[in-house]
């Protein structure tokens, strides 16, 4: 190593499952990342909340420490890999404001936050970057934001939480209750112990907010995406949907019409034949559609230390070779003035599952429903034999139709002599 | 449009499918790449060889000519979407040379003489792009080189040609022999009048040399790529590879183990629980394993001239917005010194397909070859009821072995009384 050689100090916030991959890869591949960049980087600090926990790795006991402030002072890169909105959101900004770039992979913080701190990046000239908040390990956001900067972006789908990516797996493949594939995720590690930020959707739902800015060239935040979780999908789902080619998936669906775009968090019906349908267990994966590449699509782990960590050694490079050459980072500032579709505007395909008197006439007296309304049925098929109490469950897919109009109908069902309940309501793709 | 706005001069060299494209989304999408790069893009100029010659798209009249050199001259920026070794790499050469940047889709070129091009661009600051070049619109090489920089990619397994993965894609879902698949491809465009670039594997290695100079960091050119193509492929092989779970696709396979590098493009058979398996028709995908990141993969449609002018916009945006703020671009220059695996290092599973005697103890005869020569086998069978002349067909797969030593088993098979010919070896991915 020549004297003459740069060194690019960093500080590394948070020690947990990712901090400790990138702890790790920073001093075991130092002689390789130094060829790459241009420049030695140097891990001069890892700021944690408790000096005496244990550790997934540990480096030189020297490194930790419980002052993230003057960690950062010292640094010339901030590594974010604790999580959470403060203190993350304030240590952010003091190193923006100091001119220092950042790395990280706080998807909540960014889906809240975002606009602020990319301004705050564009006005000292630091650099943002946080590939590793959406996918674990896909390079997504930097294909989205760079590689189709020159397409316009329509729709971009993806399966972005692995927890309910497993759940549904098994759901579908053992025919399990939620209840039961929710212990098993949480028996083998997939689900957390609270598993409520993955099953309400609000973690895929800050990812779409991220994903959404990126593709559209604007921002959107946690709070502008529609949210259902996948708590409320039954084996029964599973099993009609199978019956009908579809898969269930939880979805995050970021969609562009004209200068309105609608973002939503939900379970989903997708047919078997969709590239994102054999997406299985903790995998993630985002399906993207633009005017001119048409479709595409980014696949592989959607979380993991290791994985996550090869993210943010991405973006860490990027950053460093910036340094050594020279020059501004490209910033990441909103350029179309996009506003959030009205609730009326929301559109799509839908399946409704519903318990029936098993009787003549009743498909046909749903079926009238729906056509007063203006709703085009795809298809309408009574599922098995009676069950209990003289019902059918009856099934129907809807062609394209608004959101509101689709919900009114819905209401309206349960008010028909002939339907006793209506059992499921689940988004259509594709 | 503010006067103090700055214009970028753009010489698009070539008006094929790409080229004109690429004319067509410049002037209809003038304003959003003005916005997202804070400068106007002007096309200046498009160099053909022909000025009567039909066009796919009509730009004014005015813009044509067939004086390339001089309308480099006059450029910033340099669009090379002619394809072909020369003039095509002096006139890149001429740009760079000159401090203008380039984006180019040419392949060929680009394997035969990256590194010249690299060098040249490096030595001037100007920048050299070309993701239309690997997989039409995926971003695959912008990943590559700079989201996965701080991991270490060990393998690249792509579907790097449209044609004949349609060709085996028909062969599998039609029964069809080789022959009947290619005229039918043919037939309806997906393959050229001459396919001998496609068909023989040549298109393939060109993206194999691309692929594997930007995920290992070095610098490999196209006469370094084994190649193999799929005119031997047979309905048969089909047909049995089928029956074993597998699929037919032809792979690009870049391989890194330790400081040695292996490339190749050839038949091979991909379990059909494998994510390229099952990506069909004219689509590319590409699948790369990384030490941290784990497996990857990037799917798309692999040609077209809108999915290819996507690619080349991304690029081109990337380096205006670049000149806009000013600072040098990231040069691509190798920073690993890798050589290629000697013929005597490659290893693979390989699937060897023979007729031989319908008689008690042929297997144990073949098997008891293979383990003489040191090879395990993963399975042995007989594919079918006796053929004429009471041959029947057998086939089996190997672990790993070394490529010399399983064609000097399969040249000894031949000599055995037992076995009349052998029929295919193909290799085994996964």
């Amino acid at each position: 190593m020549s004297s003459s050689t740069p060194t690019i100090k960093l500080a590394l916030l948070g020690a947990g499952n990712v901090g400790s991959q990138v702890a790790r890869i920073l001093l075991e591949d130092a002689d390789s990342l130094q060829a790459r960049i241009g420049a030695r980087l140097e891990l001069i600090g890892i700021a944690v909340r408790d000096l005496t926990a244990p550790r997934h790795y540990q480096a030189d006991p020297q490194l930790y420490t419980t002052d993230a402030e003057a960690l950062i002072d010292r640094a010339d890169v901030v590594l974010e890999l604790t999580g959470g909105i403060e203190p993350a959101r304030s240590r952010i900004l003091q190193a923006l404001q100091a001119g220092k770039s950042v790395v990280s992979g706080n998807k909540a913080l960014l889906a809240q936050h975002g606009s602020e701190l990319a301004a705050a990046a564009a006005a000292s000239g630091a650099q943002l970057s946080y590939e590793a908040a959406v996918g674990g390990a896909i390079p997504i956001l930097r294909p989205l934001r760079d590689s189709l900067a020159g397409d316009r972006v329509s729709r971009v789908l993806g399966i972005v939480n692995g927890t309910t990516n497993y759940i549904l797996d098994q759901m579908h493949s053992t025919g399990a209750q939620f209840d039961q594939a929710l212990a098993e995720a949480q028996r083998l590690g997939y689900a957390e112990a609270d598993p409520t930020a993955d099953i309400e959707g609000h973690d895929a739902a800050a990812k779409a907010a991220i994903l959404a800015s990126l593709a559209f060239h604007s921002s959107f935040s946690l709070d502008q995406v529609r949210t259902e979780g996948i708590t409320s999908i039954s084996a029964e789902d599973v099993q009609a949907a199978e019956a009908e080619g579809y898969v269930i998936k939880l979805l995050a669906v970021c969609e562009r019409q004209g200068d309105q775009v609608s973002l939503r968090v939900n379970p989903t019906l997708l047919p078997q034949s969709h590239p994102l349908a054999s997406v299985r267990g903790a995998f993630n994966a985002v399906f993207v559609e633009a005017e001119n590449a048409g479709e595409l699509m980014f696949y592989g782990p959607g979380a993991g230390g290791a994985p996550t960590a090869s993210a943010v050694l991405g973006d860490l490079v990027a950053i460093a070779r910036r340094m050594v050459l020279g020059g501004p980072g490209l910033p990441d500032l909103p350029t179309e003035q996009l506003s959030l579709a009205g609730a009326d505007q929301l559109a799509s395909s839908y399946a409704v599952g519903m318990l029936a008197k098993d009787a003549p006439g009743t498909l046909s007296q749903i079926a009238q429903l729906f056509a007063e309304a203006g709703i085009s049925i795809e298809t309408i098929r009574q599922v098995k034999a009676p069950v209990a109490g003289g019902l059918a469950l009856i099934r129907l897919v809807t062609h394209r139709v608004k959101d509101q109009t689709l919900r009114q109908t819905v209401q309206q069902l349960a008010s028909l002599e002939t339907v006793q309940e209506v059992t499921s309501l689940i988004q259509v793709e594709g």
